[in-house]
């Protein structure tokens, strides 16, 4: 049962997930997210290593373990579906790997910036796709989204340190980009090989309003925005 | 107020956490335990990499997440006995870091082994311990030491993978062996350099009846059955 979210929030309505299309659209999403917080999990547990104290370890492995906390309930909804969660997440592994490899931290701060503005973008973008979704998948994802109390103290501990070290700001602020830019890499690539995702974003899935060009531009806009506070949070100049 | 446990559990009854000795002793207990969980974490964490599948590397995660869940309730509890869980887990540091540096898997099964053989072990032993403490600190370690879903996991995952091999087989059993060998030797040195832990346990803390040596080979006794059971349940030669 299609059910419109009114011209007012600006993207389209949402889906039915009886329709084939939007259902593997659901799939795809579904299957990136899930891996992606297996991949942060992963990630985030081996930068951990770089943790100059113990307490800043324990911090670092507790935002890790949040991520991964979320990948049951991403997967039990692909199962709902009829999916199956590995095959969900097989498409994106390559590309979220890739993320990975080309923004490996190269010291603990670049952990912690890597942790807080990284998944912070990758939420923002998922936050605003979700806004196209039906009620039960948009609840899933946003919930999956929040931020934990552990982004306060990723902000303090980056802050104290570029207060500390001016130059460490320099370097941090071109890192911020850097993620940004590879991410918007990633993305075009999942964009180009992932048709059901694209088209129903783009093209729009049988009975669901889709984004023209002008949206997605005004979404690119909201999340450039969204990371440039990000990095004024951190103390760096966006 | 002490509490006796009666004399047909075999082991001392349960202290009370406002005798400083005892307290010290659960500091040191609480301290072990949560760096113990934070270490397994982060071992797990980094063994899921050697993961055939995507399957098998969520499953340890799972496994690794799940131990890294417990620490927050561990560190709540040194905090409500007055202690700071940094400084209660730092004498713990080193004797387990050097248990799990001399025990790196070398492969993925040596990992899986090591995720349910060394963490059986080491739970059964704080089991034995919990059961001469307070009810409130006695619960609390016990529900930590909880072996959940993905037991059974790795029991099937390596008992498939020494059916394929038996050659598998002879190697993961010498292997098993180290695991208890090596945990024997940190724990005898974490025995000698802790004496408030050890008084507690040996000599007994004012008010608190202590383990006397028959008591203690038994316990050991115990942890080599349950070590040996482990290993048939995986398939290999105990």
């Amino acid at each position: 049962m299609p059910e419109s979210s009114g011209p007012e929030d600006g993207v389209g309505g949402s889906g039915a997930p009886e329709d084939p299309a939007y259902r593997a659209a659901l799939l795809d999403l579904l299957g990136a997210i899930a891996y992606g917080e297996i991949s942060a999990f992963e990630r985030m547990a081996d930068d951990s290593r770089l943790a100059p104290t113990l307490e800043d370890k324990v911090a670092l492995a507790t935002m890790a373990s949040t991520e991964f906390g979320k990948v049951a309930r991403l997967h039990q909804r692909i199962r709902d579906l009829g999916g199956d969660p590995f095959a969900a997440m097989a498409p994106f592994r390559s590309p979220i790997d890739d993320f990975h490899a080309h923004t490996a931290p190269r010291d603990w701060f670049e952990g912690l910036v890597k942790a807080y503005v990284g998944d912070g973008l990758v939420d923002d973008f998922y936050r605003e796709i979700a806004a196209t979704l039906d009620p039960e998948t948009r609840e899933l994802i946003l919930s999956s989204m929040q931020e934990g109390p552990h982004a306060a103290f990723v902000v303090a501990r980056a802050r104290a340190g570029i207060e500390a070290d001016p130059r460490l700001g320099g370097r941090l602020a071109l890192w911020s980009r850097r993620l940004m830019a590879e991410a918007l890499t990633q993305a075009q690539r999942v964009a180009a090989e992932r048709e059901s995702l694209t088209a129903f974003l783009v093209g729009g899935a049988a009975g669901v309003p889709a984004w023209d060009l002008v949206e997605i531009g005004r979404m690119f806009g909201r999340l450039n925005d969204r990371h440039a506070e990000r990095m004024r949070r951190l103390g760096l100049q966006p």
